[in-house]
């Protein structure tokens, strides 16, 4: 199966034996990582990102991972002011399953290709109050889109002026294969109405776990009480390994592995896209991150279900709305995956289908 | 300050050397443990805890620590059939802070000496049906006390005869000094109404971070679709380093050499509990595990703040108790932690004290 579904790293960009080194190392230099200790995670790492942000290490928490966190998030916020949740339609799936479980009541807002629709978000707050507006502005999961810097602006100041709590969630930002990086919103705003969400998943390896969110201290107090009262501490050898490759000054090297591994990726899924689907689909064209985004002419929930039989598969864009309530004709296509070989292959196959 | 509060290994019981090792060799020979993968946890350490169990490896599931596990059976119990929880009293208090979240009903039901008492279970169980009998039967969290074999066949005849479902919660169950192991609940059940719960933080290390479940095959898959929406996949490394620490056949001794040093220290508190408090307080004489219970003549409330002024903690009994309805004179003490000199003297002090 050629997978355009998985939103994961390639094989090839996994340090395996480094990571292995830092690992055994993490332990030695620090047996502590082997106990119990802060609900928020592994000091030196807190530390580490506090610096990179600007912040206080008290206003960093990491978590098992990104979407643990913003589970954490959703269960607080709500508690504390049941109320509707904006999204972005689409958007990233689980989320979408985790405001669903919590009852919220969730409002998609229309995006273009510059990302979200301010207009629409404006209009959206004139209807009234919201908890949260969950946010992924940076080559977004699943569209690929990355919010223009006026855009960012304008959504800073209309949080701002209707008290808006935002959540930047922002994992794949550092995978960018050229043009110049947009200000985050968490910068634009300050800090106090945004909080900042990454990850190590997509620039380090999914399987270490590791979450970081950049909050108001009080926030980040609760955060923290939270993930204490659900498993006491986070699991600090992944955590005290990705602060040896720190350490080690390599995450930045293989950080830039990882781009040249996936930059041609993307590359060779936009020239079978154009070769194969030019005239009859349109698709999103990302500076950086890990998907892109394809409008066919035809429904994608049956043509996955051909696809996979004849050994290609990708998520339908229905999926990524809430209700299913669009997409319909949309297909989010990882091309982080796959060697480029095979995505010419794969793009090949879905147009014999589509 | 002297700590009988910390429920936790001595860090002399951590294999620092050997599991840094393990971790190195976990990483290179399987990088898998980098990648997304099964919610479950990872393969071959769920492969053979469940040949260590007699069950098939999809009946075990692996969360990011115990307690994890436990949140997620108490939402997706008490989600199908809200209703009463019944509890041992004194129990572990994370669970009771859980159930009180979730808005659960909480019976707490009396024990004494051979534990829980199976005749309160039957009257609870005749004023209505329950959703859940959550038990510590061996080396309990806080009392230490071991519920008797004969009273296990009884409790497991009476969750048969009422269909009530059962969580037993062993994680001090290997962690045994002297003496002949009961049966566990699950065994003399067959392991289809009680769920049997376990976890590597008092038998490798607590930082790791690994509980485990077996469970009927139908719950664990409702267990771990809930990882999976939770944090996708749990931490592997802890969990691949700890399948390492097996397949080089050190588990055991390792084991072996963490009941050698926890002995001396229940033998150490023992013995300075009779020297300083002899005649004026009761406590429990585990055969096992990390903690015993202390009853007092004084409130230990006050205790307490005396205590950590003087430079010594424990944690208060009635931190044990649903609504803290009891336990005001009871103390757990852990002496697991503290060196052996360190406990005489921290008994001392509290003798001194109290």
């Amino acid at each position: 199966m050629i997978s355009f579904a998985r939103g994961a790293p390639a094989p090839e960009c996994l340090a395996v034996e480094l990571l292995a080194d830092c690992a055994r190392v993490a332990v030695e230099r620090d047996p502590s990582v082997l106990a119990y200790g802060p609900g928020g995670g592994y000091g030196p790492l807190r530390e580490r990102l506090a610096a990179r942000h600007g912040v206080a290490p008290a206003r960093v928490v990491l978590t098992n991972g990104g979407l643990q966190g913003i589970a954490f998030l959703f269960e607080e916020l709500l508690s504390e002011r049941p109320g509707r949740v904006l999204v972005e339609a689409p958007t990233y799936d689980r989320p979408l399953k985790l405001l669903a479980r919590l009852g919220a009541e969730v409002v998609p807002l229309p995006m273009d290709d510059e990302g979200l629709d301010p207009d629409a978000l404006e209009r959206a707050l004139a209807d009234g109050p919201a908890t949260l507006l969950y946010t992924i502005p940076t080559f977004q999961n699943p569209s690929g889109r990355t919010l223009s810097a006026e855009r960012r602006r304008r959504l800073v100041e209309l949080a701002a002026a209707h008290d808006l709590p935002v959540l930047e969630d922002d994992p794949y930002g550092l995978v960018r294969y050229e043009g110049p990086a947009p200000p985050s919103l968490h910068e634009l705003d300050g800090g106090e109405r945004v909080i900042y969400a990454s990850s190590f998943s997509k620039t380090v390896a999914p399987g270490l776990r590791i979450g970081w969110f950049v909050l108001p201290e009080a926030l980040a107090r609760r955060l923290e009480a939270r993930a204490v009262s659900t498993y006491i501490s986070p699991p600090f050898l992944g955590q005290a390994t990705v602060e040896e490759l720190f350490a080690r000054g390599e995450f930045e090297p293989n950080l830039e592995r990882i781009r040249d591994l996936l930059r041609v990726r993307r590359d060779a899924m936009l020239a079978a896209l154009e070769r194969d689907f030019g005239g009859r689909a349109t698709w999103s064209r990302p500076e950086g991150g890990y998907f892109l985004w394809a409008e066919l002419q035809t429904e994608t929930e049956p043509l996955l279900a051909r696809a996979e039989e004849a050994g290609v598969s990708f998520v339908k864009g229905a999926d990524f709305y809430p209700g299913a309530a669009g997409g319909g004709r949309a297909a989010r296509l990882a091309f982080s995956y796959e060697a480029p070989s095979s995505i010419g292959e794969g793009v090949s196959l879905l147009a014999s289908l589509a």
